[in-house]
């Protein structure tokens, strides 16, 4: 299944082998089907397809000066490059690149945490360091820092930066891409560039204030392709010396709204992790009376039903970070505020634990699922948990719709926007006849990010046929569900490289501009279009008639 | 003094004075001496010199729309723009643009507050929207948020976060560009952009997640010259229901270094506001032999003196911001946690308020200056205390040198950095001959910025010769002084317009890599310049060869 790059000859891209090899040797360039076969994306909507995201080769760099001799490579033949961090985000495309046939950079082998500081609070890692590596780093050497995980931890702090992915302990450290101090980029014309403090040669600050001197470009780099990151920086949460949790639920479904207030002033003040909202009324679901009066939004029989089944409406877990005290005090002042606010809320104490937590604190499994497995990154254990849930464990290896469930979106961070965006998204996928149950109206949102709302929407796609056509046909069924989001002022935070161009689509304030300015900017770095084209839906000039090629 | 921008005919010029007539009224087009005397640096080095960064022209737009009618009528003549929110960030160069003859853009018209949610904290402004003006919605709305304040309140939201400026409450907040949620800019071409969810039609959560999808530019529109920032979102701490402070101290010398740590982990545990350094040890200084001993750096000797004189040599005043329970618990953990660190640790209980604060409270004068401004402010009430310290009160009009009186540099955010920060400063102040007793051994560093430490130097310059050869003599003082701290790894985050080349010049890693990258930029989006040519040394082609020429 050899292939090319597009518009390469076979004679150029043998040539750019050839180069390849010399600069990094001949072991970590791979061009065999078998080799390549760990850089494909085997939940993709179009595997085996003619169009498959799929590379041409792999290249394992051990060096920034590696990257930039690659990168000199492919400008030289006009090679798209994709570059992966440990290409381990199975639910976002895995290592699939945008361009069938880009040569995939493998960063892995650049795995060195360069540095990690327990007084000032920060490390310094290159791409192939994950979250676990950097959790096992900080227990052999009894640092005083946390990490903040998202769910799978074998994933690279600087690839789920990259791809402004999310964790689960205070909010500042919650946004990956946030929290990052600076970096070092490779640029498209093979210069290595540093940003913030990184600019000065020999400044000790630079992971301690990112904005440095001017104009910073590093935004720029995050879903984006203007460079190769080979090193970066983060903010790192002190370890606190107890974790706290405690759950609260209230009874209306109305009661939602003074809910939501409540917790978005203790999350905005620092005074709790991350809110993990529900609804106890999932266990209503199996009873057909209430089934009607939630897929049909009945909001006063949903109330009865609940009260004669003595159970609240909504629920909220919090996290509480420091010492006993002052999670106490936390804790207690948020069931004061709540209880204000909302009458006949009603207060569980969850589990108060030391930090460290012993081997056997990580390791217990009672509770529900996924509490467990939930309770472990919200204390900065990074785990593998998560696969439970969309991995492929012992069920049908068929069962290719266990990632790419479903989308997220934007909601704004209010009660009232919750309520909405269920009914919009029940009814959009009412409309487009999708399988599931959800979005329904006990539906919560997540709240990674601190200051926003991402709501769940377009679930159980394609269960019904996992035949090829049907792989297809679900996929297009979800670029519908992200145009009537987009009417309805719903965006997605980030899709793997297939949906990328779709979530593209859906911010078309003024015509694009801000594609056409970040396209403007891109061609200006790297009018050979060859650092990964088309990512996040931003194409170089040369490649610029692709866009929307994936489209059936 | 009629003068016109570089390059520009006496007839283009009056013809785009015309465009901008017809677009905005000829009440807002300003090009008389007297009109422009307001748009001039009165604090400049080079005041009344034939190089001095003054406007040819100003115009005052009410809206976007305007605005984009001003830039595309500067494309046609080639004229360049220097925006200003309110301007009067004299101590940064106020209203004076990087380039002579420059059309001033004054945005102050511009000062709707669009939207200020006290439920999902956020406000909405326009650029003229000064701090007090949106502390006076908040008070006459009766909403439950703060602002974070710098110290003169009369700046505008928009251009202090512009020039990465800060506050003083909890850390998140202190970042004013890092606490932005997206911005509407009208782009060099005259178009108009928004960033982060603000490029999604119809989207609710603006001003909740600001990452928005794919690369983010917003970063190259801070201390940058991409664009005009006509809108731009904050987010706002909730208004805690109590503040409480209190004061630290720590015995010998080199207790500054736990005396760091401890605060550090409080800190980024989002426990206290900003962390508040000193030394007590500023009443000896009087004493000749202690002022030797801190002048030479005998650490023994002040540790004997500091003793004997019964002082401690350290202290920090920390704030807290919550409930009166989560408020003294943190206080008390703030204690416990030093004391354990730091053997003779002394702690004294400030005061402790429920807010809302009466006005008695907040106008309070007790205690030692800046004791009570500063209390303000970080009390989220701003003001224009400040001027106290460095504006033309009582005092003689010709002293020039009251404002850019030093330069803050990055440096570790360690009691190391700090101890050996002081001697580095010291040694370029004295190898420069400088006037001023700073830098010395008992100064610290401000921590505006959460994770950052900013120490004062080049203090005093010019004190002792205010004629207009003295000043030019000060000025390139300055530089020598941005040159030796650059060669020892320190770096400023801000200047004003005449000093912004220089501190360019010190981030310089691979000769100049990322402003080369910034520039390319540039020029692929404005390519006549017109945008603040010469911002934060970033030159646009056109006006390339002008980078330097203010150097003497």
């Amino acid at each position: 299944m050899a292939i090319l790059p597009p518009g390469v000859s076979a004679e150029s891209f043998e040539a750019a082998i050839r180069e390849f090899r010399g600069a990094i040797g001949n072991d970590w360039v791979f061009t065999s089907d078998d080799d390549l076969y760990s850089y494909r994306d085997h939940f993709s909507y179009i595997k085996d397809q003619p169009n498959e995201l799929i590379p041409s080769a792999a290249v394992g760099p051990d060096s920034t000066e590696q990257v930039q001799a690659i990168v000199r490579t492919a400008n030289k033949y006009k090679i798209p490059l994709y570059a992966i961090s440990t290409g381990k985000n199975f639910a976002y495309g895995g290592p699939s690149p945008n361009v069938r046939g880009s040569v995939t950079v493998d960063l892995k082998r650049m795995n060195r945490i360069l540095e990690c500081d327990d007084t000032r609070n920060f490390a310094l890692v290159e791409p192939g360091v994950s979250y676990i590596d950097l959790y096992r780093h900080i227990q052999d050497n009894n640092l005083n820092v946390w990490v903040d995980t998202p769910d799978p931890g074998w994933g690279s702090l600087i690839g789920n930066s990259m791809d402004h992915g999310i964790g689960y302990t205070m909010g500042f450290y919650r946004d990956h891409f946030g929290a990052h101090t600076g970096m070092e980029v490779v640029l498209p014309n093979g210069e290595v560039m540093r940003t913030g403090m990184g600019a000065l040669p020999g400044s000790d600050s630079w992971q301690e204030y990112k904005h440095g001197y001017g104009p910073d470009p590093a935004g720029l780099f995050g879903q984006g392709n203007f460079g190769i990151v080979t090193k970066m920086g983060f903010r790192l949460m002190p370890a606190p010396e107890h974790w706290r949790n405690g759950l609260i639920s209230v009874p209306k479904r109305q009661d939602l709204i003074p809910l939501v207030e409540a917790v978005n002033y203790l999350s905005d003040l620092s005074m709790t992790g991350e809110p993990w909202y529900g609804s106890p009324l999932g266990q209503l679901m199996g009873n057909t009376e209430f089934r009607e009066a939630a897929l049909s939004f009945n909001e006063g029989q949903m109330d009865r039903q609940a009260e004669s089944a003595g159970l609240h409406s909504w629920q909220v877990e919090l996290q509480f970070y420091g010492s006993e005290g002052t999670t106490l005090a936390n804790w207690e002042y948020a069931k004061e505020l709540v209880a204000r606010k909302v009458p006949g809320a009603h207060f569980t104490d969850g589990e108060s634990l030391s930090v460290p937590l012993t081997r056997e604190q990580i390791s217990n499994t009672t509770g529900p699922y996924p509490t467990n497995m939930r309770r472990n990154v919200t204390q900065g254990v990074p785990g593998l948990g998560i696969w439970y849930m969309t991995g492929r464990t012992d069920r049908n290896p068929n069962d290719w719709n266990e990632t790419h469930i479903g989308l997220f979106s934007l909601i704004g961070r209010s009660g009232e926007a919750i309520l909405k965006a269920q009914q919009d998204f029940a009814d959009i996928s009412r409309r487009l006849e999708l399988p599931s149950l959800f979005p329904n109206a006990i539906q919560t949102p997540v709240n990674w990010y601190q200051f926003g709302f991402l709501m769940g929407n377009g679930f159980g796609l394609g269960a019904d046929d996992s035949s090829p056509a049907g792989k297809i046909r679900a996929a297009e069924k979800l670029r519908e569900v992200l145009q009537e989001n987009a009417k309805l002022g719903y965006g997605d935070y980030r899709a793997p490289p297939m949906l990328q161009d779709d979530v593209a689509e859906q911010y078309s304030f003024n015509n694009f501009v801000l594609r056409r300015f970040n396209e403007t900017l891109k061609d200006a770095i790297d009018p050979n279009g060859i650092i990964s084209p088309g990512r996040a839906g931003v194409w170089p000039a040369p490649f610029r008639s692709m866009r929307g090629g994936l489209r059936g």
